[in-house]
Parts: C-alpha cells; structure tokens; sequence
C-alpha cells in the first residue's frame, strides 16, 4: 500500500482576535461577512490549483494544498493584503498522515510566534513538496454524507433540531477519524464531511460509520477518491458518493482509487 | 420578566443538494466558495436592517431579523435568484421562545413542500412583526467565548486539536442551552459562540459554564445584552464580553441589559 | 411641472491613489477586484434603500440616495471601513438639478481637505432630504440604449470597435445632457446608460439622440420613469424601454411618470 | 525588434441582455453588483496566472492571458457557471498585434453564433499559445495616468467634470492608439489607462501624449513594461510611471523593458 504524502497549509489571520475589538467591538454582521468572503476567495484561489480549503475556525483555515507552489501560497498572502483589512499567516507541510502534516505546520506557525503577537504577520513556512516527487495517488478523500437526510431529518424536525444532529454526527467522526486513522476530517455545509485520509481499508470505514450510528442512531455513507490533488481525489470520492446513493450501498471507491488503497 | 419576542428567518436553498450533483457533482471549491458569499450576501442585506444570520448548515441558515419586514425579506429573495444559480425560500416566526419560533417557522416552511421537491421555490412564509408591536427588549443575545483561547490552545495544540476542542465545547453549549432553556446557539467563527436566548437569570449562565467545564474542561466566559435588534442586543452582549475580559469576571451583562432580564 | 429633489451622495475613497502604489505597486489585478467588490458591495447597500451607485471611477463614485438616511450612510461607511483595507469618505446634497447637487457635494468634501490629505478620513458631510419633504416625484431617471447593439455592432464588429462605438456615444450624451439639462449621466455597462435627469419634454429627448446620432451615426432609444427613489424611477425606465423595443418606438414614458414631466 | 505574441481573450455573457429583463426587467441596483462581482471574479482567476481582465462593457470582457492554458480557461467558465446565474463564452487568439489578437477571438466567437443566441452557450474557442513558443518579451504594457490629476481635477472641478474630463482623456488616448498602433487600451479605475501595445518607439508614445493634450488640454504621463505575461509587463509599466511621478518625466521604460522595444 503506497504511502499518501498530503501537503497541508494552516492559514492563520494574523493577530485577528484584538482586531475585532479595537478600538471597539466590531459590528457581528461585518465580520460575519468578511470571515466568508476571505473564505470564498482563498478557496477560489487555491481552487484555481486544485486544492481545498476548508473554513474550519475561520480565523484558522485548513487547506489541502499538493499542486500549489511556494509562489501560489506567496500570491494568496498577496492578494488579502490587497484587499482585506487583515493578513494572513501560511505554513505549510507534508506526511504520509494528514493529522502529522498539519501538526508539523502548526508547529512551524507556533515557533515564529503567538496568533496574537502584533509582531508576527504574514509569515510564510515551511516548503511544498517539490514538482519531481509528486505522485498520483498523494492524496486520499472519503466524502460521508447523511443518508436521506431530507427526508428523515429535514423535512421531519425543526431546523435546529436537524442541526444538531448533523453537529453531533460531524463530532463524533471527526474524532473517531483523528485518533484511530490520524485523518483530518472537516464540515462543508449541508450533511455533508470530507475527510482527508491516509490509505484505509474497507473495514476502517465500516467500523467509523458503525461508530457514528453506535453513538447517533445516524446512518452515513461514504465515498473515497484518491488523486495528485485534492481536487482529483475529491471528485473521485463525490462521483463514488453517487454511487453509493444510486446502488443503495453504503462505501464505494472511485474506479480510479480502487487499488490505490 | 417581560417577555422577549424574537423574530427568527429560516432561510433553506431550494433543492440544493440534488443541484450540487446534476448533471454531474460540481466541483467542490466552487460549491464553497458559492455557499460562502451567499452566505456573506445574506449576512449584509439582514445586517442592513440590524438583523444576524448565521451560516448553520449553509444550505439552511437561521436569521434573528427583528427589524426586516415583508419587503425586506422579499428583497432578499429577490437578490439571492438576480445573483445566483440557486433560489431561497424564507420563513419568519416569532415567540418569546427563540426555539419555538424557529420551529414555527420550520413548520410553515415544511408545510410547503419538501426542501428537494423542485415545485417548491421561493416559498416567503410567515408574518414579520407588525412596527407597532416591537419592543425595546425584544431580543435578548448571549456572546460566549472561550477563556485565553489563544494561550491555552492556539499557541500550544496543533490547529486541528484547537479546532476539535472549540468544536466539543460548541456541540454541548449547543445542546445544552436548547435543551433547557430553549435557547439557540450558534458558532460564528475562531471560539465565539452567539446564543440567541429568552430572559435567564445570572444563575442559568453559571450552570451552563460550569456544564461545559465538567463536561470539556473548558471555562467560557459570556456577554449579555438586550435591545430591539439583533445588533443592539448582540453588540451590548460583546461590550458586555469585553468587560469580562477587563475584569477577569465570567458573566457580564450591558448595562442597557441590566433590568431586562 | 414640479421641481425633482434628487438626493446625490459622492462616494470617495481616502488617499486611494497613495495607497495603490504604497510601499511599491500594487498588483493590477488585486486592484481591479478589490475595486469592483467594493462597489458591489455599495451598490447592494445603498440597492437595500432603492438606491443606485454608479462606479464613475471607482475612486470616486456617485450614488442617488433619495430614502436613505444619514443612518443608512453612516452604515455604509462602517462596513466599508470593517471589511476593506481601505476607507470612504461620503457627501450628500439634494437639489432640483442633478447636476447642482453633485457640485454642492463636492465642495463640501472638498472644503473638508484633499482626497489625498492623509488626514482627511471618513468624512461623513450634508444632510439628506428629511423624510417629511420627500416627495413622489424626486427622482427622475432616463435609461438609454443602442439600438440593435447586438445585430449592429456585437455580432459585427470586432469586440474593440463594439466597445469604441459604445464609449464614443457615451460620452457624447454623458456631455449633451450635462451642458444642456444638469444631468448626470453614467455607463453601466453593455450598451446602457443611465441618466439622473430633471424634469424634461419629450422634444429634449428627441434633441439628445438626434444629436447623438448626428456626431456617431449610432441610434438610441430612452425610456423615461419618475419616483421617490431611484429604483422606482429607474424600473419605469426599465419599463418604458421594453415598451420602446416592443413597438419599435424611441421614447416611452412609463405610465405612472406620464403627468410627471 | 522582436515580435509581441500578445494573447487575448474575449469573455462573452451568453444572452445576457434578453437574461437581464427576463421575465421583466431585473432591479438595477443586483445587475450592478453582478457584473461587478463577475468581473472581480475572472479578474482574479486570471490574475492567478499573471493575466489581466479589463471590464470593458462588462457583459464582453477582454482579456491578456498569456500564461493560461486552455484547461485555466476551461476552469474559469466552470466557475462562472457554477456560481453566477449566467454562463460564459470564451475565446483565444494571439498576435505579434493586440488589435489583430482581439479581432481573430472575436471572429471565432462570432462565428459560433449570435451573442443572443440561446442555443450558443460556453463556447471555448481557439488555442492558447504552447508553452513551447511562450517568450519573455511576448506582452507589452503601456500605462498612463493624468498628471495631478487630484491636485487639478479632483480637489478643484465637481465630481461629474472631473470623471468627464477623465472620460474624453480615455476615449481619445483609446481611438488613437487603436487607429495609430493597433494597441488595446482600457480604462481601469481613477485617472488610469492600461494599454496592451505592440513595440513602439518613444516617439509614438511622444505623439499619443501631445495628441491628447492637444484636442483635451490635459498631460498625461506613462509608463512602459515587458514581460511574458500581462502581470510581468503591468508590473514594470508601473514601476516606470512611479520613476515618472519621482523625476517629472512624461515617459520611462522599465529597465527590463529598455531594449525590448
């Protein structure tokens, strides 16, 4: 089983917490707006590279990043310099564990300073893996979604009610995922959580979708892709997640990542 | 204890989950981004009337809109289907009961028609209420945030650990405030969590601070503030979170607050 | 024939210039994003009073503001301020000439200092028209177009001779309508113009395109709307140019503006 | 003096007009922001890879994409279709001539069919250059602005006489280096024209500026870049108009850019 070797970028706004509040505390719905729109537009930029962000804390972004370059990374700190009242902070890092590559980048972040230190802006660490040692099968994603969540949960019980359960469901698999397979698993809206995983067996998967339901009542269904990118490995797993919705199965691979894994 | 009487917008997406797939998945940094400046968009055109919308699920967001009437809410709609490749439909309520509301809207918007039933678009639901009727103290918010987020956890655990901890301490202030005091709480990025809340005693603030340490280990510290909007309430509640973090106190309330609750 | 009492807010943006080449050039297509996000997002504000913003230079943009209060400018400036690493300065001034109430606005921006004065920041200057004086008939809109743009010139021309055609009559009627009648007139893009116009006779109208056609050989048609704001007057514009495409007719009133003039 | 191999796109909204007042006309005020959200948009998903969109007449857009290959083209009409309510037709040509470039993109685009022609919709016509054949002197960048154009214009004429000046300035510059040189220019924001040139002696930039002088009155200076892409060119077009501000001069190349021409 080949080894993925994910590459993994922390954006961290630089010393956001204090600019909130000062002089006073901002207006909710300003910064409501400007937290997205940062977001859609470094998911755009990273987008155009074939990676993923992931919104995350908002403050602290997630990215999975195998195509973008140093350049690319410079370029994005760039551009919201250009044209957001704050800046961003960028680490970067690569591993055969996609939990290790984001805590080696959390480190290098940490070492240069505090998130809060008024000193510390717009560092840019750590190295993206070289063009020469990239690989078709660098990154692994399995996309998991609630089954028929319209129908039970939607249509059924009050919006807030259907959001927690879906918060709930997220929670427990993100920390399943984490400590059992060190994978990085993230909300994207909807009932929808893409997970950035190392090579897993099928049976990995089960026992996560047994383990949610176990502590949910929630049945979830999973699709996996593997690709150079997260892009590539992404559609796989949403083109597998279809089939799983078509055929009424629970797990499917995309054609592509069946012997990946 | 005069009663709150706060309006809440349901906002659902028309059958988005089967156009994110169709013809075939679309492409995920483009859903994000999408979902993210619709997001933003709605966040403005409400905050222009003083109102908070909170992202939720994305395809399902919850707007606090005392404030916004009937045109305001068709204006939205408006601009969401002249804007972009999706369609919104909205439901208003309103009920001392921040959670009664929201299911009175969620009623009236299932009523309708299911989320993914492509005949149902652009549902305006629900009655906004009348000028004469508001109040001063018809909304009642709750600002929380964890105590030294940075210090204890951004700049010691790794991004992804930070990002879990703030998730559980999120999840079971979440559940908890719902459970018992029929309370609404959502996160709105880095560790803040805005709980849209009836009148509670200093008391029920204190139990549920103490529930989450015993439950997460996490201290929170929390802001209240009443007003006639969203935004008055909710900016006492974050002068109110900036006393505390003066102070080194858990609970502060605005003084505009004090006699309201 | 009633006087108009058009509301012009002069939108400026502090020291813009300076900052584009500040410590070095900025990147161009940061700016051009940063420039057009940025009247988008005043363009929907000031859109949520049934206002118009034209982007005129980007630097400095002009909006007819009739409806919306020196509350409603004060927010636009806030959340420009929040989101954007740049500032505004607004001026407000009302009269019966278009015309004169953009100049009353610009001297008082410019008697409060330099749009390059570093001190000079968020000017907020003028009174808006008190609700109690506004009338039904405040704001009188005219949009033009070419006629058969797209037979005549798109589908012929090359793209840049389309594109010279258009800014060649443009600038044509944007001087005609300024030198005979004090009104302002502004591209928004395709083959459009939209001009804040005071009271006018048909023959007027006549006299501006047959000018227009006598200098570029280019043939406009206009549709004329009136109301309190500048959304009602425009969409009887919108109105009444349909009608002309659809009778084959160069100048239509919009029924509700047929005693106005 | 070596060829320019400028590369040029034409970005065409498919059926725009007829989209704009389908089923009646769309509020002006979400048209604005859509178009100017739009070319934001293209503006950076070019800018990502060193190209430059100029707004044109928003609804046809123009293009110096050297350095994009079909597949980033590709990616930017599936970004628009899968965020905006409109779609995107695209089209590639490249000349030693900008005038010549554009001429060959529209050509292919006219071809496929109308601009209003429903049944044409996201065209993609035409081969960027191979990276093979790329040079680094492929894009020439001319860049004016208007001397003082605060201290003369801005702080002392009235907003509209100061953006009608700008606009005469614009149009003449724009006819005569269309007419004289076959160049391309575009109005980008304040008092600046950004103009994609073939090489041209200092001489011919002489005889632009006298002419604008003499049939407007005002000066304008400029600044000339080289590069392989759009970004590269602008970037030392500007650094040469910043040496202009600095020394007085009217005409500087950027050093790179000295013996390219």
């Amino acid at each position: 089983m080949p080894d993925t070797n994910v590459q993994v970028t922390l954006l961290q706004l630089d010393n956001y917490g204090p600019w909130t509040v000062t002089p006073e505390p901002r207006r909710e719905s300003d910064l409501q707006s400007l937290q997205a729109s940062l977001f859609a537009d470094v998911s755009r930029a990273f987008g155009a590279h074939d990676g993923y962000v992931f919104f995350t804390r908002f403050d602290n972004m997630v990215a999975v990043t195998n195509g973008a370059d140093a350049s690319a990374h410079a370029r994005v700190q760039e551009t919201v310099r250009n044209r957001y009242p704050v800046t961003v902070s960028l680490s970067v890092a690569a591993d055969a564990s996609p939990a290790d590559a984001l805590a080696a980048a959390t480190r290098r972040l940490q070492t240069a300073g505090s998130a809060q230190d008024e000193a510390r802006t717009e560092v840019l660490a750590g190295d993206p893996i070289p063009a020469g040692r990239r690989t078709p099968e660098d990154v692994r994603i399995a996309h998991f979604d609630v089954d028929d969540v319209t129908g039970r949960y939607t249509d059924r019980l009050d919006a807030y009610d259907s959001h927690l359960t879906v918060e709930r469901v997220r929670v427990e698999l993100m920390e399943y995922l984490r400590e059992r397979h060190g994978s990085l698993a993230f909300f994207v809206g909807g009932d929808n959580v893409i997970a950035v995983v190392p090579g897993l067996a099928d049976r990995a998967y089960d026992d996560a979708i047994d383990h949610v339901h176990a502590e949910t009542g929630v049945d979830l269904k999973v699709g996996v892709g593997v690709g150079s990118t997260a892009h590539e490995a992404g559609h796989g797993a949403k083109h597998a997640l279809e089939e799983c919705r078509a055929d009424g199965t629970r797990l499917e691979r995309n054609a592509d990542a069946a012997y990946g894994d």
